[in-house]
């Protein structure tokens, strides 16, 4: 356990950090949270804007109650794919009219998913990295069992990802569709989307990349990779609340090739000719399937609004800046008490969540949270600390390492005599305070 | 045009009606509109609460801001579980355990469409009316191209249904689901879906009903009527908000039979394992697919607890004394004009919406819709009054009629000298000034 003035100083060190960092002004735009000392989840789980509480409820009295069924016209019938046009200008490298808001991530990715390998006929293989989100490996095995289809499962180090030679090596004239994520729910590990999606489109193989974490993060440049295919997640740094809609990228050169299976309604040709037999939308119509869910559209247009201001090659350079900071002080302080890093230490090689590990971190993680301090476990024993650059300060990270260092210190049994028991100052004693 | 006295008098008797209507109270609890004069829409899109802003902020600032992803564990993964056995409770005549809320109707009807057929192989036939929803028809046609299907199409009368006797007919050893809407969303024609269900399971079949136009207006008993599958609607009569999520029922005793095309994490045995392969969650877990759409699920919550305070046989008693109201004035004004009834006159055959039709209704409805009196216009010549029992008032309802003779009257030439021309009082003056 580091010494309490060591710990003070180290707060001290940070808001100093804090002090000189051109994103700091973004942190106080949200929501305020008294009981809790240090949010290490907006990977999981983007925290809320003070604008998007005022949003909602403008939203029930003046769109919803007061234009009624007209703003379906008036803005509503536009916004999946307004919202989704967004979404690719600030932070996908997408030129418009190849993205759209819809469904939850996982249906979107059977939806596009079915489309990709329906449109190659005669190749036989998805290829998928078994440490993929288990959504997509689900998705994926339920698709190859209905098409006939088999998986070929790259097997990667669960702290790093999937690499160009992996890629390279797996993919052939019969893998009809890669479907990998950009950065590893787990280790955090950046893939080169670049690289490794030229090198299945030179087997003929479409690709689809789950952005899930990394869009609001990491740089990304759909149209630069030629990507074919994307999904990724509002509720993570695009902070679109609990469960908020998908989003699915599908290129324009291959929009008009692709069919999803569920055709509804809302992805017809003529939404109100309700007319017989189904005809296809133009453009990313066609990939959308019922009605747009226009509540959980709301709140990440907020979020939408600060990654504007502060632009994607800032928030990155932030991000560095806290996984560099976090990664320091795991392997300084962390590391001794036995925790193993389980996270790309090249910056290049990573997005914005750390992973730990250690044997003890279930029980460390669950004392964590009633203390307020709140990063996620993730089993068999893995602690993700997320860091989501316009939310999180580095005062913040500072007190979540030292809260994590402490329950650790006493999970492993280190704690008696220790200065902590004597009622430490600083933030770590806080977080026990609270608890 | 009927006389202005007349008009006025019309809406003295209507608010005597108000007056002596035991749910009269329920209306005052929604956000109030100036600018709306009648809105007869509420079978399209139902009106927020006001206590449904209060909520949505709170959530935003206590559950989303407060709890952050703890709320996760604290109350959002059950809630699609909750919320579908609230539903089932207050709604649909189902027991615990057989109901979900989880994306859009069209996904649901896909998932629960493929999991039904899929569970009937060696049948080849999906029992469908011409008339249905459009979502319905291509979701079917696109599933029953995918797995080698064929539709057997019931032609309907569009001013009615399907009747009993027409299902009796198509039914038969080849038939795996029959697919049906329980009101018909352009007649308003309530379907015998009991006697219906009986006729389906003689003939080996499952059926599933689109409840979406009748749930929270109509009665409905699914486990009495023995019924297999369902899928409905939060944002017409349960008033959940624009795109709020669909629900499913899997009837108990199919639960383990059926296996939907779209496994996801949130669908599995052990959500939170995040193991190698996929294996389906109990009951109705394995039905569910990706993320709860929580932000989504709020409202309807809202208009639960109304309908629970007010209890299903007051509402339908509320929603037929509306439907006769309404016709009997349509009948007495209206069809002198030209307006055809397309909705059953016997109250035992319908649901809570009117169908008019006329050559004109296209301009009507846009004149009335810029006037604040708002019906919705379903292609080609249809005009719907939508009549929610718990917003809409009867003198509400007498306002809308009002300004429809006019606006029918006038489009039709009649108005040169008509007395409206000099300024009538009451209701059809006021809907003429607000344009």
């Amino acid at each position: 356990m580091t010494d309490p003035k060591v710990l003070a100083s180290g707060i001290a060190e940070a808001a100093a950090i804090d002090a000189a960092d051109p994103l700091a002004r973004f942190a106080e735009r949200f929501v305020p949270n008294d009981g809790v000392i240090a949010y290490l989840d907006g990977n999981s789980l983007g925290r809320p804007l003070r604008v998007t509480a005022e949003r909602l409820g403008a939203f029930v009295a003046d769109d919803w109650g007061g234009r009624l069924i007209r703003a379906w016209d008036e803005q509503w019938m536009g916004l999946p794919f307004v919202l989704g046009d967004r979404i690719a200008a600030a932070t996908l490298g997408a030129a418009p009219g190849q993205t759209v808001v819809a469904d939850s991530t996982t249906v979107l990715l059977y939806k596009l998913m079915r489309a990709a390998v329906d449109a190659r006929p005669g190749r036989h293989e998805i290829v998928l990295d078994d440490d993929n989100f288990p959504t997509d490996r689900y998705v994926a095995e339920g698709i190859a069992r209905e098409r006939g289809l088999r998986i070929r499962w790259l097997h990667v180090d669960p702290a790093r990802g999937v690499e160009p030679a992996q890629a390279q090596e797996a993919v052939g004239p019969d893998t009809a569709l890669v479907v990998l994520s950009h950065v590893a729910y787990r280790s955090g590990f950046l893939a080169d989307a670049d690289r490794i999606t030229r090198i299945a489109h030179d087997a003929g193989a479409l690709v689809l990349w789950d952005l899930c974490h990394s869009v609001g993060s990491v740089p990304i440049e759909l149209d630069d990779w030629d990507v074919d295919l994307a999904v990724g997640c509002t509720y993570k740094y695009l902070n679109g609340g609990p469960g908020a809609p998908a989003f699915g990228y599908v290129a324009r050169r291959l929009q008009g090739e692709l069919e999803q299976p569920v055709q509804g309604w809302m992805g017809a040709r003529d939404v109100f000719a309700m007319g017989d037999g189904f005809e296809p939308g133009d453009g990313m119509r066609r990939f959308v399937s019922g009605t747009p869910p226009v509540v959980g559209m709301l709140a990440m247009q907020d979020m939408l609004a600060l990654i504007e201001e502060a632009g994607m090659p800032a928030i990155r350079a932030k991000s560095i800046a806290l996984t560099e900071f976090a990664l320091r002080q795991v392997q300084e302080r962390l590391v001794p008490l036995g925790v193993v890093v389980a996270t790309p230490l090249a910056p290049a090689e990573r997005g914005s969540h750390v992973t730990v590990r250690h044997p003890a971190f279930r029980a460390v993680t669950a004392r964590l949270w009633e203390e307020g301090v709140i990063p996620d476990f993730r089993a068999p024993d893995g602690l993700r600390i997320g860091l989501s650059p316009l939310s999180t300060t580095f005062a913040e990270l500072q007190r979540g390492l030292d809260a994590i260092e402490a329950a650790l210190t006493d999970a492993r049994g280190d704690a008696p005599g220790a200065p902590q028991s004597a009622g430490p100052a600083g933030a770590a004693g806080a977080a026990r305070a609270s608890s």
